[in-house]
């Protein structure tokens, strides 16, 4: 616990929880401490059909607030699709931006708020430190419990040009009001729940052997570990479980805050080209990823697994830290029969003769790849990647 | 873990951590986003002597920025005292308040901060919701670890005439910008950091069995519990301890985020009116207090217990709820022992014809007694002060 680097914490101004707490939202505005005349809902098309944009809008009206939907964002956008968005004049003039959805709809909306403010093109955001200024205020709301992007600095954008993911930060993402409602949950397909599910847990199982981890990150982390590991197969098989949405949504939250503090690894930096060029999801990927990149990093980390394993509820007393390691890497591989997690990239195109590309691709992930505990050669990546070519 | 209430969580905006933080303030500084050429820093006199203070001077003139030093704030400052720094001219026009102290100075500099922006006397702020807008851009930089007030929505004022003390509550009071640095903490007298740490604890436990627990304040309540029961005896025996420190400085922060979102409870409404009427500090009060309460709420709250043991590192496999919930009311009796916590009210002044009056006065904390699990009439609370007049 001796702390010798420094570590930087930030999340969300104001976080509210609880089962229905979107009914909550109208009431829950002056949080913002602006005056809010005119609200722009970004959101996707099932969370209309589930009534919960009806809600907001509702709540909204009763207040005397104006509001409009739009549903342009599509799943992992690309730069040109925000661009497209921010650039329809029915979108201009609105006092607060509403993201409610999974991450790409949060993500998106992170980016549109800080369009307005700043003069900037989304290709522009990718270079590094050129957000200067607060975006109009935020709200934002997930519909999956994965990405944590509602309480991160992070939006990640795809550029199928060059055949990439980006992850852009600025402290100016993170919004200003947050409604955690495991209900908007319920109906999240299964294998969405999966995927996304495990995508968390990478989030915190990454932050907890990162090279940048944290005695703060640590408690996000385990915790996250804890909730998750208590709850993602009850949320696959049970959907409806309002109990193991709640553990889900908590725990992915918590994911988001760890990598805030520590950030991801390899897991994702892999995950990356994957989506980029072959338009794997973003949870698919991860998850797809996470038992092999776990066994690759093994031998670095044995001696931090022994308080996951604990968190995950699958510790025995007189464990040694070898049996606690391997517990860990057997029960990532029971939850990936358990949840059908797909282990083979062919059904998404990719052959052999891709590796090598998808490799480099990866290796050049550097802002991720450096928390990994281990170093990846490109050889170790194709190696990685072929085990899914079985 | 079905939620059912909604809750409510908010911290600073930005939280720097590590040993050897605070000689990272400079560097820092453009995380608060605005332009900054004039600091006032409010500390008091032990920071100057330790040579923290000289520490952040020097820093800031590096970057060209002037700052002034000013040591009125008193411990458990008075409302006359805070405002007659305020009516300082010589405190006017700065762009940022440094807080560098225990939590007196850093209560006091959130109050002076949003004196600046809102035309306010602090009688007025002790009225409800009073405070409309954010105040100048603060930095707190704890140096107990105790209150957990750098990352509160509080700020607590003495009221001599009226014998009170009495928290403030406003959003506007989370600061912009926090370090921990348990290298500050390093010189804390030993009495201090005994008194001080079981305020932390006392927040956590407190949070933790309160009426408005919820998962989210659960998690750092559980960690701040597991962080200070691992170093507090040896932060009191042996203070020099950077490892001690660094988990009694996170477990005291985590305090303060439990308790925002879940406030505490009868500890603190009984330690209130000592405060006021006697002059007995936070810290001493809570920690004489905190094993009769315990006692008290006991039957309540036995159930709730077991996760604190555990969070403790004092339970045994095979416990029962009972043993469990009795391990963790011997350990804070222990504890009482083991840090010289003063067990007799009338070393301060406290006699028996004292107890009418603090009883009445603490039965009208009800924002606090409202969290307790078990409701207290004005002769229960008199029956807890009396164990303390032997
Ligand atoms: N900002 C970050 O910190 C961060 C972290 C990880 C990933 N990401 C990014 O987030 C994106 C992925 O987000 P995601 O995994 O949440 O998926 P997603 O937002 O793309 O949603 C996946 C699908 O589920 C649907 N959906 C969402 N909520 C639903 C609900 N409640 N009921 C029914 N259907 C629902 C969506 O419409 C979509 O079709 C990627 O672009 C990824 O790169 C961001
Ligand atoms: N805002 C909140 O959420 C909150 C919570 C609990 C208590 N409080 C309030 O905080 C105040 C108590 O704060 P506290 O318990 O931190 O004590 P304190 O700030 O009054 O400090 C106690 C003494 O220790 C000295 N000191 C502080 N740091 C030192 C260091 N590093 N080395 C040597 N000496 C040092 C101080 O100068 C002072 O004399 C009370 O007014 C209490 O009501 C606020
Ligand atoms: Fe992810
Ligand atoms: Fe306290």
């Amino acid at each position: 616990m001796v702390m010798k680097q420094l570590y930087h914490f930030q999340t969300a101004n104001h976080i509210i929880s609880g089962q229905n707490s979107i009914q909550s939202l109208a009431e829950n505005l002056h949080l913002i401490g602006k005056d809010i005349q005119k609200a722009l809902i970004i959101t996707s098309p099932s969370l209309i059909r589930l009534g919960f944009v009806d809600e907001v809008k509702s709540q909204l009206s009763n207040k005397g607030i104006d509001s409009r939907t739009i549903t342009g964002i599509l799943p992992e956008p690309t730069v040109a699709n925000i661009e497209e968005v921010y650039k329809d004049p029915a979108n201009e003039n609105y006092d607060v931006f509403i993201g409610l959805g999974g991450g790409s709809v949060l993500d998106a909306t992170k980016i549109l708020s800080i369009l307005k403010t700043n003069d900037k093109s989304v290709h522009e955001l990718l270079e590094p430190d050129v957000i200067e200024r607060p975006g109009i205020p935020t709200i934002l709301i997930p519909s999956t419990s994965g990405t944590g992007s509602e309480v991160t600095p992070n939006a990640i954008v795809t550029i199928p040009d060059e055949e990439l993911k980006i992850g852009i930060v600025s402290k100016y993402f993170l919004p200003d009001l947050v409604f955690i409602d495991p209900v908007l949950t319920l109906e999240l397909p299964a294998a969405i729940t999966a995927a996304t599910g495990m995508d968390a847990f990478t989030h915190s199982l990454e932050s907890f052997i990162s090279n940048k981890a944290n005695p703060i990150s640590d408690t996000y982390a385990l915790d996250s570990i804890r909730l998750i590991s208590s709850s993602i197969v009850e949320a696959y098989h049970n959907g409806a479980s309002i109990a193991a949405r709640g553990k889900m949504i908590i725990g992915s939250m918590y994911g988001g805050m760890a990598l805030t503090s520590a950030g991801t690894a390899a897991v994702h930096a892999l995950a990356y080209p994957l989506g980029g060029k072959f338009n794997i999801t973003h949870g698919v990927a991860n998850s797809m990823l996470l038992p092999h990149v776990m066994a690759f990093n093994m031998d670095a980390i044995t001696g931090r697994l022994s308080r996951v394993a604990e968190a995950m509820g699958i510790s025995e007393a007189g464990d040694s830290e070898n049996a606690a390691a391997e517990r860990v890497v057997s029960q990532i591989n029971k939850w990936t029969k358990e949840l059908d997690i797909p282990q083979n990239l062919k059904k998404y195109g990719v052959e052999e003769i891709d590796l090598q590309d998808l490799a480099e691709a990866a290796a050049k992930v550097t802002r991720l790849l450096n928390n990994n505990p281990k170093t990846l050669s490109v050889e170790d990546i194709k190696n990685i990647y072929r085990k899914l070519l079985p």
